[in-house]
């Protein structure tokens, strides 16, 4: 049986080591369109952020060792141009030349790539965005070669926010803008807006509800226009999101989920038996909701790369899904999420009630603390607990995975206020801040 | 109705202001032997290691607040010495006057008490132990009027440990003694192994292995004799553990559960339908034996002091019990474990398998990570999550509530694997450490 993967990056090289562990035989074929395999996308930034580091440090396993030591097929610098699911045949470009590759069980593994708008100028150099390994390496050269001093971040999600703690960093001026109104929309106002007066206390320029008209050359700068400015940098990082790449996947006939990501059942095949799809390219059911949604993060492409190497050696693989857990550093705050916020959840077809509080990292006699808020989501009609936001210096990151938990057990709100949580001084209060916020929202439930 | 409530410490204070709460009409007495209510016993180690904070600063409220803003009838230095359960009433020495008090409802909330032994110079001045206000008053004082430079902690639990990391923080060399050779018998090896090195390294000298036999004064000092060696030091902690403080219940003929705590149902009842029982004095089901234990922590004891307020009250209450959460602080490592370890996995009729791993507390590409060990419990039959244990030097605090919260929801490993756990590299590897545990523990099941 011939196993092939299309796209080297977390979903398919998991999905090739694991297959590879599970059948030592199996013949597995891995073609990646750029020169780069396994590396720390994630790491991106803070790598960025220091100019002493090379970006090939973010390099987890070279083409190589996956070569070499693990016996796996993999071809870089090698794109699929088509898949031909009726033939089981892939359209392969390789360095110029077109091949044909045939499989027997396909994994569609290309991730997602950032949007870039389709506006004049956006081509130019000194415009650039952040997703791939080569992305990252022409960011942190032309800050260098190009003598940097301010940048023009278009977009405000973890990754625009992450870059601007890196430029920031390394002391380069950083302005950020975006059409909404609103920083961080998904996320409770209170919370959101400690996350705003962060960038502010460390010299960010937000530019809300302003959007850029189109990007011009101007005397060795960049020009982005807006309604009523022109603002000039030395260079501009698009970061306005990412779409799945799925246009081999829609091209061959396969259905199509939310947000144009790829429709994987919850042994991640997609509408065709022989294919299946994993990583940011493909969707996945929500624990909370139990609907299709589409959050593209690297601990489920791991994990979903997994379960088609399990799956395709024949064991039993059931996913229960994402709950939407993530985080993110910007500068020093933590700030973590996960399941349904208000609007979510009344998608969703729940009844949702919220609770926002503030509580304190550690115990108020212990020094060193420093407020830690929370808001929680409950579900008037079920009891059910349906997400939880946190914002704080110290503990949120690893807080919010007790409630990441408490989702995927269904658990009610008084179920959850009734955990046996750690407590100790340096760590926090009796009650943690997650059970207070969970002890307040009971009492609207 | 007349509620009476012995104890104004966590569990007794916290029924008395719900139940004010709940019904503001509720006539209320707190009957507390001391002259203290309603302080943060477990952070009088901190306290201790700040000669210039006053251990009266514990204080979260005063008997005066209590009384005035709550309208509690908080009688302090008011000891019961005996309870009628048929009469219903107690007798109270109230400043060496002897007092009969009627109640309708009663609850006992008498907390636990240092377990202090039998042998000979225990009594002397300078050998003290740490469980109330007046106890740690009594320590910072004698440190300070004695010029102390040395001091023997005699047991080796966290109160012993967080001492000594609070005395050696004000320069005092501090010898450890207990008749184990273990150090954190109920703890994997290999993590009890890093608690024991971070000892060693701050200059900590244990002796496991030695059982005092009796204690002297000598020449101005204190001499602790063990079977081969006189220790002389200037002050002796004894810190060997606690017992709940359940002899008034016992001669009412309430019926005692484990390790003589008093026995008291999902709803806090003891044996006597007229009496409660909460806090350090009362047992609890364990959410993963479903068994009878007594593990007497501070979330516990404000939680059931709700509870019975609750129920008094006339509301729904259903303890789930406690999954034995606990944390602590040494140094610079955190301590953290909750459900049952191998030993009580056994005890409790399951099929224990054991995994330990170690992981960084951060990506090994961001800078500052340190290890993080883990160790797992599962059981071999049902593939439930029985326990886990952490050691490290951050994160591990608020890390183990996610695994405490799946054993209340009773999840499999395998589940407890698919959880969705928030990933950034400023807080750890794509997989948690609990993840990369449960997978491997997954192996084993």
């Amino acid at each position: 049986m011939h196993f092939v993967i299309i796209g080297g990056d977390a979903a398919g090289m998991s999905a090739a080591s694991r297959a590879k562990r599970n059948q030592p035989a199996l013949d597995i074929t891995v073609l990646e369109q750029t020169a780069d395999v396994s590396y720390s996308a994630c790491n991106m930034p803070y790598n960025i952020a220091d100019p002493e580091r090379r970006i090939d440090d973010l390099i987890v396993r070279t083409a190589e060792a996956f070569r070499e030591k693990q016996g796996i097929n993999l071809l870089t610098n090698s794109r699929v141009t088509a898949i031909d699911a009726t033939g089981k045949t892939l359209s392969v470009d390789r360095d110029g030349r077109s091949e044909t590759i045939c499989y027997d069980r396909l994994l569609i593994a290309t991730g997602a790539v950032p949007i870039v708008p389709d506006l004049p100028g956006f081509e130019l150099p000194g415009v650039l965005a952040l997703k791939s390994l080569e992305q990252g390496r022409a960011i942190k050269d032309y800050l260098v070669a190009r003598q940097v001093k301010d940048v023009l971040i278009i977009g405000m999600g973890y990754i625009a926010l992450e870059m601007c703690e890196a430029l920031r960093q390394r002391g380069y001026g950083v302005q950020m803008i975006k059409p909404r109104k609103q920083l961080l929309p998904w996320m409770d106002r209170p919370l959101a807006q400690t996350v705003q007066q962060t960038l502010d206390s460390n010299g960010v320029t937000l530019r809300l509800g302003e959007s850029v008209q189109d990007i011009a050359s101007a005397n060795g700068r960049i020009c982005a226009r807006t309604e009523d400015n022109h603002i000039e940098v030395d260079m501009v990082l698009t970061a306005i999101g990412v779409k799945p790449c799925s246009h081999l996947a829609q091209s061959a006939g396969l259905e199509l989920g939310v947000q144009g990501a790829i429709a994987v059942d919850r042994q991640m095949r997609t509408s065709d038996p022989a294919i299946y799809a994993a990583g940011d390219c493909a969707d996945a059911y929500h624990v909370v909701s139990q609907k299709r949604t589409w959050i593209p993060l690297a601990l489920r492409a791991n994990r979903t790369g997994w379960a088609v190497a399990d799956h395709l050696c024949g064991k039993d693989v059931d996913l229960p899904g994402v709950a939407g857990t993530a985080v993110f550093k910007v500068f020093d705050m933590q700030v973590a999420r996960t399941g349904l916020n208000r609007a979510e959840a009344l998608d969703a077809g729940f009844t949702p009630q919220t609770v926002t509080i503030t509580a304190n990292s550690r115990s108020g006699h212990y020094p060193g603390g420093s407020p830690v808020q929370v808001h929680v989501v409950g579900d008037q009609k079920s009891g059910r607990l349906l997400g939880a936001q946190m914002v704080g210096r110290e503990s949120v990151a690893h807080r919010i995975n007790a409630a990441a938990v408490a989702l995927h057990a269904k658990m009610t709100v008084a179920q959850f206020a009734q955990c046996d949580l750690a407590y100790a001084p340096p760590f926090g209060g009796v009650w943690d801040p997650l059970l207070i916020a969970s002890n307040q929202l009971l009492k609207k439930l």
